[in-house]
């Protein structure tokens, strides 16, 4: 506990309206030389291409995740970090198998096929074909209303679209994404066959999302796939005039346990190694796609954010940490991991930031920490608001990262960072989530302001008041 | 005048500190419904696809300008305005006859393809190739240095790239489009025989980006073509250890001048029918591409941001005017014709809004006004920044729009829409200026931000302090 009790006594010596900002000029100046030095030669966008295509999707416990890590590794050892070493940790390993099939067929005998995908964690039909009639459904609470009575052998079609009106695209999502994670497991108890869940996106198109389904302790497991958007408008419609029966095919499964790793470079602080300033992103993706924008962004912006630091000749003095996290999309192991030993080693971070929510151009932070902590840290953070706003940056209140989250006890500001929400629902968990969807500048953007951001803590080590 | 006295009689009159905001829940519900109404229902981007894909580019004077001005006559007829009208202007008619050819040949003669788009309002090449040694040149300036005597009969290539490290990608345009503009001109005053400009995008591809070109008066008019960054920086790497020769084919034209029209609709208003609150975009565009962002999307925004609000039933106090102007790409002729005509009949635009840079996610709004009247304007403006901060939208102060520039003499507040810049110049006249650079959600955040501004302005009328 040490550490932590140093750390809140240094803050709250810390006299309040103390000059450090006679040092602003020198902040903004120093911002500025990152973002013009991340802006002309940042690498990120390279970085991400391979990630994202030569390996691709990065499920963890696959050859891709396992490329991934080999790939991190060695590149963090070529750019200059002291320390750079794998972390075990275990995943669940579950595979797609064979390509899904889903078709609805009418009462004149019409077959429709279906673009759908295996959620993640799903089990398959056993090789078989899975058939039923349709109820579509727009909340598990639904289940209930409807009864077992009526839903026993059937396929629950649960299709509440995200609300489009929701400003910031993951309030909608958050709004919707019950369907998917918890889904298959409560129609179970109600005798269902199966589910199909309208993928979480904003745009109607053809394409279907994955992303992962929980079974919950002592329920059937039973197939549950995303639609896509299109196919779930074109059933929905049709369910309006007459039933529908559904056929479905997976031999998606479940691999048992496997080893994986977080990758993990440090560059050890030169006043206060002991308090750790941690930049990440999750290494894992989906295997659909090439996990450009979910998280091989959160992973280039991580690197490229203390790389460009390094460049400019800028030595920490707190211990900077970048964690490529394993495994956040199906189980979360190496977020969980970290935290254990980390706990477990009586570490302190100072803050953890994570990029999770793609590559697209910077809005902001958003900011999380232990309730009886939470108002005097963000109010230090805020003290760099003169510098960030220049960059359009906005500190907000709200949660930081999953794979950073379990850090919360430790007591320091958790972080998320912000990038512009519009467009990563079209992409996010589906096959077009590709480096042709990232633009180069905005990505190399998201890099500067974390860089600018922990540059900022560690010259004031968030002890400003 | 007598309407630009009563508006300033009425602004000085209005007390300081008035009791309007208790107004502020009230019209932030409202806001949030122009939001809601806007991302759910509007039709911003159906229209766009027509105007972009269905009839496609749309240079002033061409039959798909002509074609644009129907479509959008035709359309404010539908959509609720008391009085639709064409305004005519005279246009500069230009057009690309037959794709340009230019190659570069090597001292080993292999000769190498260049991408390359003849700019507007460039001479052709009377059915010859233009053969001549390439000069590289990084800005007007080196042409003086250079001298007349090794520049005569050369072909002058200039390479200026954008600024990568300008947050704000139109101040990168604004540090570099002399070349396209003035190159020829100036060029031409050195003998030169033609010039080759590298085209205005951050991005190194190899999509050549077009715009207009100017001769000043009683220079020779010499060919000038745009060609991709991708070949630029090929030429710019041969040129290191060789010398090389470009040959440049062309038969774009100037045809003389052409009638075309400004569309306008208007909604009278209840209180002030005499103060004009105008929104408005060009509806010309280049050749290539569809026009989509540029600026078919400001288009859009200024229909849909007027008639959310009709459809929620608000009617204005003021006059709102929604201006499709024509010919600003080639000369700004709707503009300036709209300004004149609005001058001789003496009337008064208390705001005029521009949308002229892309449909991306909307930052906020540049302010611009006459030097006396700028202060008592924007601080009247920004009294809104409670409401519109919550939707991240921010008032700066800058330029406003090329189109409603020339209204700078009545003292209103002329404002330009700012949307988010990283990914304008990706597109900006290129033939990928298509619809599929659109994305909907960001085009419709566009216009709700647009719709809530005249909303706010027409209730207060910048009045308020």
């Amino acid at each position: 506990m040490l550490k932590k009790i140093t750390f809140l006594t240094v803050f709250m010596l810390t006299l309040p309206f103390s000059p450090i900002w006679s040092q602003s000029e020198q902040d903004a100046l120093f911002v500025k030389e990152i973002y013009n030095h991340t802006l002309s030669n940042g690498k990120c966008y390279n970085w991400l291409k391979i990630l994202s295509e030569d390996i691709g999707g990065r499920l963890a416990g696959s050859v891709e995740a396992e490329k991934a890590v080999d790939y991190t590794y060695d590149l963090m050892l070529s750019l200059g970090f002291d320390t750079v070493y794998m972390q075990s940790c275990e995943v669940k390993k579950w595979e797609r198998g064979t390509k899904e099939e889903v078709f609805v067929q009418r009462q004149n005998g019409e077959k429709i096929d279906i673009a759908s995908l295996a959620l993640g964690n799903s089990v398959g039909t056993n090789n078989e074909i899975y058939s039923g009639e349709i109820i579509e459904l727009l909340s598990l609470d639904s289940l209930e209303t409807y009864g077992e009575e009526r839903i026993r052998g059937k396929i629950i079609f649960f299709n509440r679209p995200m609300d489009p009106t929701q400003l910031r695209t993951f309030n909608a999502y958050g709004g919707a994404v019950d369907q998917r994670v918890y889904g298959a497991s409560r129609a179970a108890k109600y005798g269902a066959k199966a589910v199909l869940v309208r993928s979480l996106t904003t745009l109607v198109d053809d394409y279907p999302h994955t992303g992962v389904t929980v079974y919950e302790e002592n329920t059937i497991k039973i197939p549950a796939l995303a639609i896509s958007t299109k196919a779930a408008n074109q059933i929905s419609e049709i369910l309006e005039t007459e039933n529908l029966t559904a056929s479905i095919k997976t031999s998606s499964q479940n691999l048992g346990i496997g080893e994986s790793y977080n990758v993990i470079g440090e560059i050890k602080g030169t006043e206060y190694p002991e308090e750790i300033i941690l930049v990440g992103g999750h290494l894992d993706s989906w295997d659909v796609g090439g996990g450009a924008h979910d998280d091989g962004a959160g992973c280039v912006h991580s690197l490229q954010a203390i790389v460009s630091l390094l460049e400019l000749g800028f030595r920490p003095k707190h211990t900077f940490r970048c964690v490529m996290f394993m495994n956040e999309e199906n189980g979360l192991a190496g977020g969980l991991k970290y935290a254990e030993v980390s706990n477990g080693k009586n570490e302190f971070h100072l803050a953890a930031i994570e990029s999770d929510a793609g590559g697209f151009t910077p809005r902001g932070f958003s900011c999380d920490a232990e309730p009886d902590k939470f108002n005097i840290l963000y109010k230090a953070l805020t003290s760099f608001n003169p510098v960030l706003e220049a960059y359009d940056l906005r500190l907000v209140k709200g949660g930081s990262g999953a794979d950073i989250n379990p850090l919360k006890s430790q007591g320091g500001l958790l972080i998320g960072f912000r990038p512009d929400s519009q467009r990563y629902f079209d992409y996010h968990h589906s096959s077009k989530d590709r480096i042709d969807a990232v633009n180069e500048r905005e990505l190399k953007l998201g890099a500067a302001a974390i860089s600018s951001l922990i540059y900022l803590i560690d010259t004031y080590g968030l002890r400003k008041q």
